[in-house]
């Protein structure tokens, strides 16, 4: 009788975690995310079905926190990466203001399915031994830290970037990265869908062309080492 | 018919994808890791099983794909992050190599688990917008880069740094960072014996005393905001 925040995975439904699809299977009320994939959703028979796109975040703290209160088994069903760049903390920290027990349930990320679906490594012995995550929409609106983000060794990460790849790559190069330096965008992942486009900073923006969201763009030499493995089936 | 490289999560049996605990009820070999719950392997029941710690990587390697080309349903149980700072992408350049096909199932990172679990954000607006991710256990056995991480916004993870808490902390202070910042070990997140130890890079090494691998260390403001969770059941 609490209200559980859960990882659904970056899209494929077989990438849940069976303590994850237990909680859905038992629902009462289900809060799920846009990105969510629909044979998810329906695993939640019994549930109310609540699609949280269209309440603002106060509005979902709010039902969660009513739900919850009333002892009904909720669970709040985040697709992509609830707590690195997402709003889950809010979440969590609503409940705990409210006195209601919350269970996390992590899920896998995009950023782990990374290495494994578009076979491009984010860390590679004697070549990127940091990894280094931004999100391409900053929280105040303004630009990435361009400077002292050319000058990181490693690996580059940008989650939620695709509107923004043209600015990032040009931004990179500004500040004096290789304008020659792999890169690549990936978009889907794990979807049907899916799409992985590589190139260099230099061409970056053109391979990105009509690609959808959610996407995250790789800087860095791991690029160059994709290994092309199968798709989960 | 082919070998699947999969995640089993960073220790609660109930971490592991749905797709990942088909694969190993369904081997026929499995090989597996020692970080690996006792639970997930014994659903392996009509398999053989493989203990990983007993073989060199090339001894792994070859098993996987001599397996492999027989046609038996070999699985690879990885714990913790296989691909992040782990070898799997050398078991996928093997398979490749030999051409064998592979199918990769990406599991719940540690890292992906922290906010979750330890009730640490790793981002937070307006405070911690970028994320570092490195290993304590560089390549060739060499130090950190100290100067450079100590003048790196946002929040700093290190993989695999329990045995170096001290001169991790301690090359960050000497290279700038303030010894009040806050930091934490976090020991065998989501393992029934998990401990959450917070701090100071003054006073890191000193709480670290005792924990057990794996751990991971979070350097940065973020720590201060840790939210009390409930732990996975």
């Amino acid at each position: 009788m609490s209200v559980a925040i859960v990882g659904a995975g970056p899209g494929d439904p077989g990438l849940i975690t069976v303590r994850a699809l237990e909680l859905v299977r038992a629902a009462q009320v289900l809060v799920y995310d846009r990105l969510v994939s629909a044979a998810l959703v329906d695993e939640a028979r019994g549930a109310v079905r609540v699609a949280r796109d269209e309440l603002t975040q106060d509005e979902v703290n709010e039902l969660l926190v009513r739900h919850g209160r009333r002892g009904r088994r909720v669970v709040r069903l985040k697709g992509g990466d609830p707590f690195v760049f997402g709003r889950g903390g809010e979440e969590v920290a609503a409940l705990a203001a409210a006195g209601v027990r919350c269970e996390v349930v992590p899920g896998v990320s995009t950023l782990t399915a990374i290495p494994g679906l578009a076979g491009i490594p984010l860390t590679s012995r004697g070549e990127a031994a940091q990894l280094t995550v931004v999100s391409g929409t900053s929280a105040g609106g303004g630009e990435l830290d361009y400077a002292h983000l050319a000058a990181t060794p490693g690996t580059l990460v940008v989650f939620m970037g695709l509107g923004r790849v043209a600015a990032i790559a040009d931004g990179l190069v500004r500040a004096g990265r290789d304008p020659a330096e792999p890169a690549a965008v990936l978009s889907r992942l794990s979807w049907p869908d899916a799409e992985v486009r590589t190139g260099t900073l230099a061409t970056l923006a053109e391979a990105a062309r009509g690609l959808e969201s959610p996407a995250v763009v790789i800087v860095g030499h791991v690029v160059a080492h994709a290994v092309r493995v199968a798709r989960v089936a």
